[in-house]
């Protein structure tokens, strides 16, 4: 299951000075794309940010290393194994595998990001790993980043690729990228994992700048099951291949930061709309807070309620659930009697009960919807804030019961 | 579903100066008990602990206000619905209830304590639980305790009650208590609906102050869904029949406690036994945090993933999700190398990598097993806590996707 159309974008525009190869590497199961490497042109910059989980994994040591060593010209891409949970001899793993692929393309091992994807606690097999690499590298071609967004597949059930072309100068810019994951997902930096590269040139410290913020109001604004993976990242990387200098303000760099907010975003929600089991695409609106973080508060609340999530499901207008969502999130002081829910277009709850215009029917006929928003209104404030999620379904409990086997 | 044994004690002790009396009102459903009155004989003691959501219900405003006012005689339930999101109507209705019942029986409407519990956003059906009142008043009794635990029921499959009878000062002294609920539970300060009584002598602030110190051991250490309940009450009764005065401290007192602290852990433990499609009974230990705090903070993470809920359900030793959930609970510079974690009496876990000892066969071993103990060893501090939850199964999603239809 997956809710709205599958295409984001009609159209993927390749990134002028990136490469792409797949391989089939049997890293966990045969006739599978499990092994993709992107190239860089020489002097691209590259940001990234990475999970804040505690346990992260071997590859996003090795990565954090790397990036910080210098000028990144390979990223070295594995699902069916995440490599976390591993010691010592998983950070060994990481290491190992840049270099064989640094070796065979002639750079240093230090120029390859590594990141892996999969199931946690297990060793990477890196026999078949390496063995994979040399058809990745014999593969590299610009045209490639469907099939990239197919090879970094796990429980999606459906790529994950946004694309735009601006005009900045006078001159096309393209930004593309693409995104996985399904479940273990309440990014907190980024998500596992995200790949995005414009033909810009821009400075790395611009780069990493636009990417944070971008990222918060994407990526860490969706979550499906509340659960922080430990190999979240996102990566943008500019290959100044098409000549246009963004500065660091100014009119080009609004408009190459609302490009790449949009791609952002569009990757992000591609990955809600594909949540593991998902029916319905949620957004959870919260308006009318003192600050930003207590719209967060109660939006994150709603959204990982496993009540309000099998209501949304059964598109049953329970709003009570919503309702004890908002008494237990925490906000201090809250007068609850100014409080108002909205179900789509429909008032069901004005001053803290329900409306006196509210009626079952009304709301039935919003939740029967595949893409439902839900709107609070505190009343005590200016800030505003919203998150993006999914439903809870029997589906979700079959694919988190039945994997591994 | 449910796990383990349904009767916690085998044995029902009646409470001297408790009357109990139950009827059918039809406040939901036609032909099942749905309304409780407790009477408690004249001098009783009682304590209350309510939830903390802000949107708590009218019954539990008003019941808090007659707390406050004075010495109450009889507590009055209703199931089928919780009158939570109501308003100032609710209120009315609830103060109205109280009234009814205060008349029949020929005292103050202040000395009536009420609760709801149900559907949250309907109103009372006020014709039909008024007339239900004389029925139960009629049949009042001592030995009601079993059909006032199936009288308060929702979702839950059985009653819940506990009991025990100890010696203090070379005399009996009884406790016992039922409670209810199965979904919306994760208590912040007692769960809906707890109902203790004691025929020891104690005084009203010393009551008080034993039931919060064993509600937060007991209720405000389970949880089944992290939804936190409008209307959760838990009330304490010391009817002073046996003549056996507790005083502050002491013997007496320890012994008391330590037999009230016995009846409420059962009364807690009984509903996640029979939580919403629950298959598996789970404590999660975490020792060696610097603070209780940080114990606890572990702990919930663990026991609100969805993740581990739903391997826990497929009895799988999926122990990547547990890693990945210490490493997001937010413990600041938590050294992930000095983490141990157990599943039951083998470690899975060792110095934050695979135990050496760990085989899959040794880890599927314990998952099988209805009641499971997750521990986590931090190696960081002398505090420990412990959570009891339950598994996320197909029929918990079935349970809350038809609740209501």
């Amino acid at each position: 299951m997956a809710v709205g159309p599958e295409t984001v974008s009609q159209v993927i525009h390749p990134v002028a000075g990136v490469r792409i190869g797949i391989a089939e590497a049997g890293i966990r199961k045969k006739n599978r794309r499990d092994l993709v490497v992107f190239e860089l042109a020489p002097g691209s910059t590259v940001a990234a940010t990475f999970t804040k989980n505690q346990f992260c994994a071997a590859p996003v040591r090795v990565a954090k290393e790397h990036l910080a060593a210098g000028a990144p010209r390979l990223w070295l891409v594995n699902t069916g194994c995440a490599n976390a949970g591993t010691g010592e001899p998983g950070l060994a793993d990481a290491r190992e595998s840049c270099a064989a692929l640094a070796k065979i393309v002639g750079v240093q091992a230090r120029e390859v990001l590594p990141f892996s994807t999969g199931v946690i606690g297990e060793r990477l097999p890196m026999d078949r790993l390496v063995a994979g690499l040399p058809a990745a590298v014999a593969n590299l071609r610009a045209d490639a980043w469907l099939d990239a967004a197919h090879g970094i597949m796990t429980t999606d059930t459906r790529p994950k690729l946004s694309s735009l072309q601006v005009e900045i100068g006078g001159k096309p810019v393209t930004i593309t990228g693409i995104s996985k994951g399904a479940g273990m997902i309440c990014p907190n930096m980024a998500t596992m994992l995200s790949y995005v590269c414009t033909d810009a040139v821009v400075a790395r410290d611009d780069l990493q700048a636009w990417l944070a913020a971008s990222v918060d109001q994407s990526f860490n604004r969706i979550t499906i099951d509340g659960d922080t993976s430990t190999n979240d990242a996102c990566v943008l990387a500019a290959t100044g291949a098409a000549g246009v200098i963004i500065p660091a303000r100014g009119p080009a760099a609004d408009a190459f930061r609302a490009a790449l907010d949009t791609v952002m975003r569009e990757l992000a929600q591609a990955i809600v709309r594909d949540g593991e089991g998902a029916t319905k695409f949620v957004t959870v609106d919260v308006v009318g807070g003192r600050d930003t973080q207590e719209c967060l508060a109660v939006a994150y609340t709603i959204a990982h309620s496993p009540l309000v999530k099998t209501a949304l499901f059964a598109s049953d207008p329970n709003w009570g659930r919503i309702l004890a969502c908002v008494g237990r999130a925490g906000l201090p002081d809250l007068d609850v009697a100014q409080v108002d829910i909205w179900l789509g277009d429909v008032c069901i709850v004005k001053d803290g009960g329900v409306s006196p215009a509210y009626t079952e029917a009304r709301g039935a006929a919003v939740m029967q919807q595949e893409e439902i928003t839900i709107r609070v209104e505190l009343a005590r404030g200016g800030a505003r804030d919203r998150v993006y999620t999914t439903d809870l379904s029997f589906d979700y409990v079959k694919i988190n019961a039945e994997y591994r086997t």
